[in-house]
């Protein structure tokens, strides 16, 4: 039953991060031709932008060591978005050269995360940054910023809602075009996040520039959206089947399913443009490619039964 | 971090359904004196409300054949409520021989789940009802009724607002002291939460008097929740390391889990009185004696790593 919510956006863009952030996160390294039907499969669905792939050196992520060959045999087409994660110049320069229009680089709210992640201070990170976003930039580049860690960090613990905004607000400074706040941990709750934008719109970042990215590690993930849509948010990440989280494994990231995301959308009547059925018909056959099942709830209920 | 949302309760009863609709929902049978273990263990862990057994018939409901011998072996204790299901005046007989002081009935708002769960009509089940709710309310317990198929039927589809708030008032009407509104197939999204909770409070229901049962078998249950609080909502069932759902079996009923509710209540700063590492642990040890992993994200992600 398709039943609206006061104070609810419109529309929402959902911003498909499995190929990248989901992949990565596999153990099993998925073959070029499948990575690439798989995009194709998800913009099929409706998915309109999607985190393709990522220029990190292999050595870091051999999972997507294959990024030069899958951008080579995607198809392309105007009504689709493919953003390439880029950690410095040199991937700048990869992606430049394999013609990608829109990049995301990766920061941390916290200087544990951004030591253990990056190998450098928060100071050091955005000064690294700093030439990959203006180059990026001078070439008419889409530049998504990923603030992680902002509802807690492991090593720190709580993390102060201004530190994150500082962060934030210097990354947008640096030129960036959009932000996408991380739960990387998913230890937050709806009234953390309601305080987070408040705090980081009070720091003059236009809601319009503000993503959010929750993990559902402990199964919190939907009710913070919920919470960030009603604080005006309309850009959310999320992950085909759930891809990068095996429920029962140590390495799971647990990142917010796409199915379960667009399910609530759906009942909400938020527009996403994106049907939930082929997206889940997707992720069962990317969960058959990678030999498990998908921890996606929806996905589950949708599977046909035996 | 501890931040409030506007809008939420001060304090939330967790209505802890884990030992009557989680174990009567496992393959195994559990053996009474671990039952009786796990519900000692609960109440320590600061549930006050568990519902304990049900004195449904034993060819129906094997799992809990025992229930006589568990309310014999539990200890009582003022600050514990142990409602007990009970499903005809030959259940209400069995639990007042036994000393019980708080039931529940079953009910449904649809035709068809009351025609397969009851083998009686709507109006037929109501008739059941009464002279249970009489006597019981003579007798001076507190009755509880459940109303099942609140967001949606998997053979009917959508359940209109209407008929659910005319299900619930007559069960009102009979002299029950109090409702659980049931999402039995976990398609509802917030929305309509919140405009079901309207519809039954429309309907004369006080708010103090209606509780919700979310099952999370397409992700919504916490957003839901969430939904449910900020319509007044203090009354919420879940279950002790999300019992009676495993995420890859056909049977899968996927109740809300336990500790997912209570992380967020604490992360919001709502008072429930219970101990989400203790909890987590009980449903931990109860997941060995079940030989399978809990489906709760909070007891995964608080377990020892290995």
């Amino acid at each position: 039953m398709r039943v609206p919510l006061d104070g609810l956006p419109e529309r929402v863009t959902v911003y498909e991060v499995g190929p990248r952030d989901g992949l990565q996160n596999e153990k099993s390294i998925v073959p070029v031709d499948v990575k690439a039907e798989f995009i194709t499969r998800l913009a099929d669905a409706g998915l309109t932008t999607i985190e393709a792939t990522s220029f990190v050196h292999p050595k870091w992520v051999p999972q997507l060591a294959d990024a030069e060959e899958l951008l080579g045999v995607l198809p392309r087409s105007p009504l689709n978005r493919y953003p390439v994660l880029v950690p410095n110049e040199r991937g700048l320069d990869r992606a430049l050269a394999n013609g990608v229009t829109e990049i995301a680089i990766f920061g941390s709210a916290t200087e544990t995360f951004a030591k253990r992640n990056l190998n450098r201070t928060i100071d050091e990170s955005l000064a690294m940054f700093e030439p990959v976003v203006r180059r990026a930039r001078a070439e008419g580049l889409w530049v998504r910023a990923y603030v992680s860690m902002v509802c807690g960090d492991p090593w720190e613990g709580d993390v102060p809602l201004a530190q994150v905004a500082s962060v934030a607000r210097r990354l947008m400074d640096l030129g960036c075009s959009a932000l996408s706040l991380g739960d990387t941990i998913g230890v937050g709750t709806p009234g953390q996040v309601t305080a987070l934008i408040g705090e980081v719109v009070g720091a003059g970042i236009p809601l319009d520039r503000i993503g959010v990215h929750f993990h559902d590690t402990y199964g919190q993930a939907l009710a913070n959206t919920l919470a960030a849509l009603r604080a005006g948010v309309t850009v959310v990440d999320a992950s085909a089947g759930g891809l990068g989280g095996c429920p029962y494994a140590e390495s799971a990231t647990g990142n917010l399913a796409t199915e379960d995301l667009v399910w609530m959308l759906d009942g909400l009547g938020v527009q996403t443009g994106v049907d939930v059925r082929k997206l889940a018909e997707t992720s069962l056959w990317m969960a058959d490619r990678l030999g498990r099942p998908s921890p996606s709830r929806v996905v589950q209920a949708l599977a046909p039964k035996e």
